[in-house]
């Protein structure tokens, strides 16, 4: 493998610290990375090589703790982490970037760069012109390749979208840009197109004919605690529904891609998504959280409306069930349900494909079968069945075939970011979002979030902090 | 409830002691008995009410043993149990019998009557001979009925069956013949049905052309101390694989029937096996046991041919593995593999449904689907799919979906006689074999066993005791 050198910009922030950084260091560990690498951080904070060194030993140690070289590991990984500092839209910040690359790296003209966007969605366009600028980007050199890695929010909707789509075409070609969607790294989004399409025994009942609706879930329990200024200009559609949620959606609904390549995959998403009807007020419910017993802790929750950075006023929606309608052969009249909801309950993504019920006559009172893919937490396929009541009734009983991850693990899954990193590493697009894949995730949106923010009157039902549902 | 008086024929032996009557306490412990019962043990020892129910105590306090009220249902119980003895085929004996009954009974011309022949098959014809003389059994009345329950062997071949039939067709009406294969009422036997047909998932791949072919094994590592000598006048065709393995086959292999009725299940199921080719010695690999150390108590085994009863030459097979083919639509071209040994491994009976494999393009390296049913013991429905590799591999791995049924029962499932002897009160007769199945099972086998049986060449493997397979 090529020498790599990383290129963290906002390495200060907590997704380089606690994520990105500790995910290569995951893969040093497996050995998986270059064995020349190095790491370079760049904040706007002016940063030693020796306070980026403190900042990330802390959490790369918990990363490796139960292994016995754990401090020779931190120790070898962190002598090739190195800072640099600057403005985000200043040329010359790079050119230091790169002077200090340069003074430490063997061959710098022969290596690959990543450069990983850990900063505010706001700078991803300075950021992208001003590395442009600077010539650190060899665009569309596919040996000593430069590549560019960005997570989600891509734009408000699909003009701003758009933009930002073309601003850093500027800089990175298409196959250079991988726009990460870390639900799409989860071991069992990785695992639905093996479960559909290597098991005989799902494909024939993978349609209409035999699916009577398919109900996405996520919840989440835990308070916004510091980002609800940040989620008040975004709503649950826009921070999980138009990314995550659709991706899930487009895994179980997609036509079989003629190949297993990353093209063919996403070909096939992107004809996924355009048979999806555009959404309309019609077919969606909004609610938001007021005040409400967290469901672990006990503690009393403010309201949505209470929390530091959310305008007294606000209704931006911080739940969300949207009926979704594909049209396709496949999936004629079977409605997809996807809904979201934060301060909820509990903390679960779970897929429930709901079956038609058996016509046989002679079990009439056959309940639904349903498969139920849980995401998280608890990794986990079920299958719900129809079976004798055990004894001697006669009566039907549904009851559980179960495959628990845990159960079949010697260690914990790796972290999504692992395998997203590991994959840009290997130029392996199919975990990736491709341009007009986005596109077409946000056509499916675009018109219901315009007329829902234009109209003052879209109903916005209210749920208490903890509610397991919100009623329609 | 009508009244009913049980009177098992052979009432010391262990079947009835140990089986026939625990079932009817454990009924009558359920509630599930009528009201007015007596139960007449009848046999050649001569045998007071006191001495019979000395014998039964112990066996039926096993049963109670967690209940609080367990020796007060105990004494209840033995109450109304009686005995009366004298020969087989004595009228006078029957006619004493009926005196001691009308002693005891409230009503007598108003009761059912259920007779158990808990007896070798040698003395079936007789006892239902001098039974039908002595004017016991009130054949062909509906309301104040007369059932008999009999157990296989059946016969020896389908000349022999349908002597017996026809013999036991004298006194008693085919609707009144309740012929037990005690496999039918194994808890996953009984919901073969079910599974098939309730959850629209297996319909689809239930046919040749998802199916690559079905193992039914049944297993046995105990020996056969002292049951030699009845063995060996069988084999392990006419003990295990003519009866409740070919049942077992029947409910997976037979067309779903067209009502939840006893005649349309049986009329299935008749239809099926006269779909099956009979046997040639081609189809079956025999085998014998030698000694062996048992599998788990390390003991040394004797060779089946030095167990008592045995004749130093037998060449009784201890192994069977026979390969039927199903002449239906549904299954043309499907092996369905029945294997049988006493002396193996371990003790288990279980059917392997083994899918095709997947034809995608995308996973070349899928496995084959199997689905499990392990029908003794520890009954269980696994289904084993290709999944990924959890973690960062994308090579695929099998995992089991599994539905342990003991992780779902608070109490253990009930014995088989229990269910078969409340079907006979109910007169419901889905599990029981009537005489066309019976003709038509011997006719798979019998054409193979009288071949065998006139050729001394007939090959004959050979294992040790305690062998996991044996080499065809």
């Amino acid at each position: 493998m090529n020498a790599v050198t990383f290129v963290i910009i906002g390495a200060s922030g907590d997704l380089a610290t606690h994520k990105i950084v500790p995910a290569l260091f995951a893969l040093f560990i497996r050995r998986l990375l270059p064995e020349d690498f190095r790491v370079f951080g760049f904040c706007r904070t002016k940063m030693t090589d020796e306070v980026f060194r403190e900042r990330l030993a802390m959490s790369l140690t918990s990363r490796c703790k139960n292994e016995t070289n754990c401090s020779l590991y931190v120790g070898e990984f962190l002598a090739r982490c190195h800072a640099s500092s600057g403005a985000y839209d200043d040329v010359d910040a790079y050119l230091d970037l790169y002077a200090r690359m340069a003074a430490v790296e063997t061959a710098p003209e022969k290596r690959c760069r990543m450069f990983y966007m850990a900063i505010p969605p706001t700078v991803f366009s300075p950021v992208t012109r001003a590395l442009g600028e600077s010539g650190l980007v060899r665009c569309g050199d596919a040996e000593h390749w430069s590549r560019v890695v960005v997570e989600k929010p891509f734009g408000r909707d699909r003009e701003t979208s758009d933009q930002l789509v073309a601003e850093m075409a500027h800089v990175f070609l298409e196959s250079e840009t991988f726009r990460i969607d870390h639900y799409l790294a989860k071991e069992l989004v990785q695992n639905l197109l093996v479960l559909r399409l290597a098991n005989p025994l799902f494909e024939p009942v993978w349609n209409a004919g035999a699916v009577e609706r398919v109900d996405i879930v996520w919840k989440e329990s835990k308070s916004l605690q510091g980002r609800a200024g940040y989620f008040d200009t975004f709503g649950i559609v826009r921070d999980v529904m138009q990314n995550h949620l659709l991706q899930i959606l487009a895994l179980i609904a997609i036509e079989p891609p003629g190949a297993p390549t990353a093209t063919a995959i996403r070909d096939a998403k992107v004809r996924l998504l355009k048979a999806i009807r555009p959404l309309t007020p019609a077919d969606v419910v909004f609610a938001q959280y007021d005040e409400g017993v967290h469901p672990v802790t006990q503690e009393m929750i403010p309201g949505y409306r209470d929390e530091p950075g959310v305008a007294k006023d606000s209704r931006t929606p911080t739940y969300a069930s949207v009926r979704l309608a594909i049209n396709t052969p496949r999936w004629q009249g079977v409605p997809f349900t996807v809904t979201a909801g934060k301060g909820m309950d509990e903390s679960l993504t779970e897929v429930r494909i709901v079956f038609r019920k058996s016509g046989t006559p002679l079990f009439p009172d056959a309940a639904h079968n349903q498969l139920i893919l849980r995401v998280q937490p608890d990794e986990a396929i079920t299958h719900v069945l129809n079976v004798k009541t055990p004894g001697l009734s006669n009566a039907l009983h549904q009851l559980p075939l179960n495959l628990l991850y845990k159960e079949h693990l010697t260690e914990s899954l790796p972290d999504a970011y692992e395998r997203l990193l590991l994959d840009v590493l290997n130029g392996d697009r199919a975990l990736f979002i491709r341009a007009d894949e986005l596109a077409a995730a946000w056509d499916i949106f675009t018109p219901l979030l315009h007329a829902c923010e234009a109209n003052p009157e879209t109903p916005l039902a209210r749920y208490p902090f903890g509610a397991a549902n919100v009623a329609e």
